[in-house]
């Protein structure tokens, strides 16, 4: 398989926009005329994907929204790979990190999952992500900046870099990630679009990582100042905004909507 | 539900020693004897169950070892739970840490699963660990010094918490937890037994606060010598020393001296 790298290349492409679509099912939420339980879920998401397939570069799905269903959820995502069609990624979004054993377990579940890049933490430091940072092949994307309200009290604590030089956290680990974890060439950074500041700077910092940047939609952020900010080599995700869009019958037109205006938007604003 | 505090207290007064016994099952590793696939990893952990519960004060689940066996793991997990005798702890190991309302999602899983107590990131502040902290009953530790070779990387970052005072990030963290977020009682910390000097100096600066302390066994954290530096407040995990004591037929039994070995250790150090 090409290196995760090509293979972003090659999508952000082909895509009509870089845009993200999160596939983050949440049992009292679904729309009217799915039906409940296992069964509505999926039938929500396909009908989802089938109305949006042609105008993503990818699809993320939040595990914590499949193992909140229980066994059933874990067999839903085992399925959801087989609907998307060839080009389009697919982003595990687990936020691991663990101990190199462990991470080596949740790797062998990212393969079997069949996703082509996957979220993790940072705070274990490179041998707890290593495993993952081997396959040149998966793309990695490293928490940095994350898009939640109160993501500064760690993320921007002062850090001493050396004498005279201080960063905020999130700096340090991007610098990590850039001069020490990405020897394969097939990690990047998670950077919210909601602190535009922040997302210059990394960018400035880093201008050869991809970037996954949440925060769009229902967090707030911007998309084409978000684009502006982040340039080229990003993937914007969109969750809520676009699986809720309507609560009625209609919900898979009026996700599709969504998603158009979101990917308009961010073409447009794209160099 | 008596709050997670009491809980603790009260088992680690009725158990022989504050140990915790991580069941963390690796398909390639099954003793001869217990047949292959799902049914012999059942057969497996409920065998070594059997033999250690008079010995534990808790069982830890990591979650990636179940997530990695699919759908038919996360069954399995849901099962572990009604083996345990009462008063022993469970805990999920999971390692989460997300936004707020995905960490909700997190949350409704690990209370359908049973657990009595799990771990979380800090990397993304408070309100990325809220729902958990919201839940009294429900223990929460939060990583601070993890036991991974490589954790130094980023928790040894010096962090710049006032004028001339400087503090390693896992420190920082351990502030935070201490004055910001503990407001119901119910978290601690995670706190490798592979580096007593941060051991020491975290029960120094957090005397009240439960610690879970990996390391021991595989990863060669001292047990005395942990035990001592933890104090009474804390639970010390061994998993793979053992659940893979014997590769043979008599794996049970070898877990159970294994388990046997370290409680006594635990409890002869302890004040």
């Amino acid at each position: 398989m090409d290196p995760f790298g090509t293979r972003l290349e090659r999508t952000l492409k082909k895509a009509p926009a870089p845009l993200c679509i999160g596939l983050d099912p949440h049992p009292g939420r679904l729309p009217d005329g799915v039906g409940r339980g296992i069964d509505g879920v999926r039938t929500f998401l396909r009908e989802v994907v089938a109305a949006t397939a042609d105008l993503t570069a990818a699809y993320k799905a939040n595990l914590a929204f499949y193992e909140a269903l229980g066994p059933e959820g874990w067999a839903l995502l085992e399925e959801v790979r087989s609907w998307l069609p060839p080009g389009v990624l697919w982003i595990g979004d687990g936020k691991r990190g663990d101990i190199g054993s462990t991470s080596a377990a949740y790797l062998r579940s990212a393969l079997e999952l069949g996703f082509d890049a996957v979220t993790v933490h940072p705070y274990l430091g490179r041998d707890g992500v290593e495993p993952f940072l081997e396959r040149p092949e998966l793309g990695v994307f490293v928490l940095a900046r994350t898009s939640n309200p109160g993501a500064a009290e760690l993320q921007e604590l002062p850090v001493a870099l050396g004498p005279g030089r201080q960063v905020p956290l999130y700096v340090a680990v991007a610098l990590l990630v850039r001069d020490r974890w990405n020897a394969a060439g097939n990690v990047g950074l998670v950077v919210g679009a909601t602190d535009l500041t922040a997302l210059e700077a990394l960018r400035h910092l880093c201008p050869h990582l991809p970037f996954l940047v949440p925060g769009l939609g229902a967090q707030g952020g911007d998309p084409a100042r978000a684009r502006r900010a982040a340039g080229r080599r990003a993937l914007f995700v969109a969750a809520r905004s676009i699986l809720y869009a309507s609560p009625g019958p209609d919900f898979a037109e009026a996700a599709r909507r969504e998603a158009e205006r979101l990917a308009t938007i961010l073409a447009e604003a794209g160099p």
